[in-house]
């Protein structure tokens, strides 16, 4: 009896140790924390709300005088310098790392000894008559040679600024046969009513010109290396195998100056459209009207091309979680002489982020993914560093970049924001705009969604405030059009409604100065600041959030609404159609594959496993390469670095961007062919370019396996 | 103290009761597995050998005899039956999904109601004289102009089949102005010493003509689809656009056929390295001899162009882990008659591997990544169905294709293995064949491994079997060379010291049947199976490894080799390379940088966290994307859908592989340039080229941030 309790006892005794075991066994087993934080999002919102709150006005006014001080052109000493001391303050604010990496690409430089200008002489020679083409668009050398039946072979064309990007005209001056061609500031173009010039407002003076570059890169980046980075070794083409270089003499003046040639101008009056707002009657030419007809116009134009070291600044924020995903912050530092808005308040709004970024590091936050700042070289002189990097790192860009957001200006007016970004990006631009408040006095409260929402109202019908396309002429190109990397660009404009001059008045002249935002654009630098906050706030939440808030379904909103508007193109000619066989049926086809497969994505993230690292990834990588594959290797006829099937630059106005670019220049002038098999042949072509690669990129997100 | 003993009692069984819960609980934490399963490598070499084994002989040769019992040319409704059976037996080995995916490309039929045929006619008119150019390759051309002075403009010209890819003899003929060419199979090169023609031996019958596709492609797929898939909404060029078709009649035939047209032929006696084992005496013409000189040739060519529709088969077996990575086993279907070696040996071996697979799937089974099985249609008419489904995949293929083996005839001799890969796939082929047994008799305990570094004693220095450079002439040339995807091909080969016939003598022939596999050269089928589970063996490390079986070590060693290899061909010109600046400089430095790269990574790999899925998946993503690092988006000159690099087909012999491809024929004949300067500088171009390009896929493997 005696032993057999004991035993029992025993039992009694293992079964509660056994039990305590197995109860911390289990406890043990669950509590263990598995790999994935789901609660990253939560904190990664109080992150975002101290790293929007840390960006002061007050900084982004030192860090804009501070690179306003001297003049800091592409290739310049002076530019130099500032490269090294952005290197140095992103360093101290706590970037991982910083460097600065140089290519030798071909700057233009006037000659000292030998200045640029214009004369009107009353001999025979090398000299030309004026032909006036207002703002020197392709339908404006239309009208002229079509309706006015005037022909520019040989002449020297005049040309109003405006309206559409400079090389545009240039190579439209030459594809007409001119042998040279003068771009003046128009005040009608240049001047707002009631505003003084420049230092009394910010009204362009008459002896202002802006300055320019006038390439037709097309995306090559540096004109004797295209396709590849301008390093030491690199092959070089000759200066006349160069890519987008002017043919002819090309120079730029003021309406002063511009008065002098245009007041004798003989030829006929032009339409009121062709008028701008000097006193002069804007007569067409050729040449000058009685009594002065025998005077010519020399362009006295020496400018040098030369082979110039550039340096990119390029930090790093080292992702915590997956380092081998970038989001990318660029803008570029060179100005053409102060840059007072162009490009300095871009870099001081980067400035303000990476020193916002440092503090939250030093507080122990570091963000999922790695996070690339750039301060880009000879923007001005065709996006040259931007281009020349993203040609260098292609692979690595190609393989991990994110998105890549764009800082050049971060104002051209005082009225509210301007938002260009890949369809993708629009639910992100809409959700951090609203956690940003807005900079006007008297919007106390609002946010700047809801300030930007009540001013750009540009129809009624709009639940959103209006965002627009990417075009290009800044950094953001190489990395949108030719790779494919989601992309956008934010800054505070003008209203679009009411102001119909082009650009700001001072762009690109000396008068971009510091004063000229404290005096006149920013006094507060609260809408500076606001701009820091949405393209900060943007590479923020890219770059820290688990799931990419990047949204395909806008993307099929983007695409129906384009195929809709380019198949209106192409039904003008409702008899070529049916007599070519042209349709649109597959382009539309391949949006509404792509539509339902957005759309099921979507859904199934929302039963996604958020714990699975590896489920979290697919997606995310899914979601990334979106963009990448619209992207097209053989890239658009005649433009090889235009790789982008849905989006590129207009090829009458780089400015603007296209959409489906192949069929819309496929469809172009298509009346006017002297081969319709053939012309309409390219249409049904790029047609079915298009419809195959919308089709692909639909197939990118049907799940994998 | 009582009750303080008592006490003492509790607090000892409370302290015994919590260590027994801590135990609990630490065992328990500790007992968790991991998201990640660090013994995975070793569960996955278990398994390996389950997969291995599973492969048997017999199942071989029913899948050959069940797959070579009808001709099955591609376009006819036997190879769409035949991929109907294929579909069904996958399904029920256990795949996950089995699709037919059809295009409509451009075929070349005889015409049934007008056979083609040569004839020795007796009038003037459209007929020619005949000129003998040896085997038709490039510097045969070179010595009969240059040599022996004579010019084939409006001849045609009659060559030995062998030696290089039939398109290469038919190009170099239009290059030279020929009118036609005529290509005959001799017994110096088809016919081994010893053996019997069949039925009796496997050397080929005198009657027997090898068919073969003569287009020159470069890459392209469809000749009128260049770039994209040939859906039925893709836009066609026309015949006359369409990419690589010969614009001279071409015509196989047999040597009995080739004695009559040769054995009359006047001209010069040839150099010995000319002759082949006909009695004949191999002159070169122009034309017949005296007493025949009024005789001329006719090719009466009736082939006929036609888009028809092809069908590849997709099977999928999803991955466990990572189904958005894909390793493919593809081969195609299509045979110019029963494809008794070409392709059934291969397609039989991948059904085999399909089979195994499923029985392990079966068992629980599943692997870490997807593996994709493809029987591809239209091989033998350019690689079409391969190259159309790589189109149409591009985007995804891009991104998340981890590797490529073609399964093509699974033998071309009865001797030892051959393997042709990329480097980065040479450490995982030595290992994999380290784990089959050879299957010659007498070797038994052997390992294939030892076996075949036993018979491929090339040289006396090597320490492992050779492995040799892709060339093209099979389904992976769309995957390796336009997409970058690691690719590899394993075969059993001939002895390729001491038999010099061209592949094997009734290749392409009617009398590839599966009694010519079974009866001399594989009667056990165990050569087959070693084939077989060479390939599934690298399918299956390469889907489910834990890390990548990728080596860029070896990679590093190759592009050092073929980095000197070039650099010798250029040293040729010493003067020239002073003359015009030439300099191997640049891409021995990024050699060089890869080769730290490389090493750096792969040690990295040593001190990797192996149970953080993220990292994995990190390091996979730079070993995946390596290869694809080296193709340029541009192009080979002339050749745009040639890619990469650092391997293309020799634009001399599509078969053959020719690394740094650029460089070499930018260096091809340029002594004998008339632009010295312009020849030189495009040397220099490439080198460059070539440079940026191993150093950007340097930068790949160095740490993501």
């Amino acid at each position: 009896m005696k032993t057999e309790s004991r035993l029992v006892q025993w039992i009694c005794w293992l079964i509660v140790i056994t039990s305590f075991f197995l109860t911390g066994f289990i406890i043990g087993w669950f509590a263990r924390p598995t790999s994935t934080d789901t609660s990253h999002d939560a904190g990664s919102r109080r992150h975002l709300r101290e790293f929007l709150d840390e960006m002061r006005p007050e900084n982004i006014r030192d860090h804009l005088r501070k690179f306003t001080r001297l003049p800091h052109l592409a290739g310049t000493e002076q530019n130099l310098k500032l490269a090294e001391q952005i290197k140095g303050e992103w360093l101290a604010y706590g970037l991982d790392s910083v460097e600065m990496v140089p290519y030798d690409v071909l700057l233009s430089y006037p000659n000292i000894s030998q200045p640029n200008y214009i004369s009107i002489v009353d001999q025979l020679g090398n000299e030309g008559d004026l032909v006036y083409v207002n703002y020197g668009r392709t339908e404006d050398f239309f009208q002229l040679e079509r309706e006015m039946g005037i022909n520019v072979t040989g002449k020297i064309v005049i040309v109003r600024y405006g309206n559409i990007f400079r090389g545009n005209k240039v190579k439209n001056a030459m594809l007409h046969g001119a042998s040279g061609i003068i771009m003046f500031s128009d005040p009608a173009d240049y001047c707002a009513p009631g505003v003084q010039p420049y230092p009394d407002g910010w009204n362009l003076p008459g002896g202002g010109a802006q300055r320019g570059n006038v390439l037709n890169l097309n995306g090559a980046g540096d004109p004797l290396t295209p396709g590849y980075p301008a390093k030491e070794y690199t092959y070089r083409y000759n200066l006349e195998e160069g890519v987008g270089l002017p043919k002819i003499p090309v120079h730029p003046i003021g309406y002063h100056d511009a008065i002098q040639l245009l007041k004798n101008m003989g030829g006929d009056i032009p339409p009121n459209n062709w008028k701008g707002a000097l006193n002069v009657s804007y007569r067409i030419g050729p040449g000058f009207t009685d009594g002065f007809s025998t005077q010519k116009v020399r362009m006295n134009i020496h400018t040098n091309n030369q082979v110039t070291r550039i340096y990119n600044v390029i930090g790093r924020l080292r992702g915590a979680v997956e380092p081998d995903r970038y989001v990318i912050l660029g803008g570029h530092r060179d100005a053409w002489v102060f840059g007072g808005i162009d490009p300095v308040t871009g870099a001081a709004v980067v400035h303000e982020s990476v020193r916002s970024a440092g503090k939250l590091l030093r507080k122990g936050w570091r963000p999922r993914r790695t996070i690339v700042f750039a301060s880009w070289d000879a923007e001005e002189f065709g996006l040259l560093g931007s281009t020349e990097w993203a040609e260098e790192n292609a692979k690595v860009l190609q393989q991990r970049a994110v998105a890549y957001i764009n800082a050049d200006s971060a104002i051209e007016g005082m009225y509210t924001l301007r938002i260009d970004c890949t369809p993708s990006l629009h639910t992100l631009v809409y959700d951090i705009t609203k956690q940003v408040s807005s900079p006007e006095e008297g919007e106390e409260g609002l946010s700047l969604y809801e300030s930007w929402h009540k001013r750009d109202n540009w129809t009624d019908d709009r639940d959103a405030p209006r965002i627009s396309k990417l075009g290009s002429g800044s950094d953001f190109e190489a990395y949108f059009i030719r790779l494919g990397i989601a992309a956008g660009r934010a800054r505070y404009t003008k209203n679009r409604k009411t102001e119909r001059y082009s650009s700001y008045p001072v762009y690109h002249s000396v008068y971009e100065t510091f004063e000229l935002v404290e005096r006149f654009y920013d006094p507060s630098f609260r809408k500076l600041r606001a701009v820091a906050q949405v393209r900060g706030g943007l590479i923020f939440l890219l770059a820290d959030s688990q799931l990419l808030p990047l949204d395909a379904n806008q993307y099929a909103g983007s695409l129906t609404k384009y195929a809709h508007t380019i198949a209106q193109l192409g039904q003008k000619h409702p008899d070529a159609l049916v007599k070519y066989g042209v349709s649109f049926d597959s382009l539309f086809s391949a949006v509404e594959n792509f539509t339902v497969a957005a759309r099921d994505f979507h859904e199934r993230l929302n039963t996604l496993d958020r714990t699975d690292p590896i489920q979290i990834r697919m997606v995310n990588d899914q979601l990334m390469y979106l963009e990448r594959a619209f992207v097209d290797p053989l890239g658009l006829p005649g433009r090889p670095f235009y790789r982008h099937v849905i989006f590129a630059p207009s090829s009458h106005n780089k400015y603007a961007g296209e959409s489906f670019p192949g069929i819309y220049d496929a469809l172009f002038d298509i009346e006017r062919t002297a081969n319709p098999k053939q012309a309409w042949d390219e249409v049904r072509r790029q047609i079915s370019i298009a419809a195959f690669t919308v089709q692909a990129a639909a197939m990118t997100l049907t799940p994998p396996a």
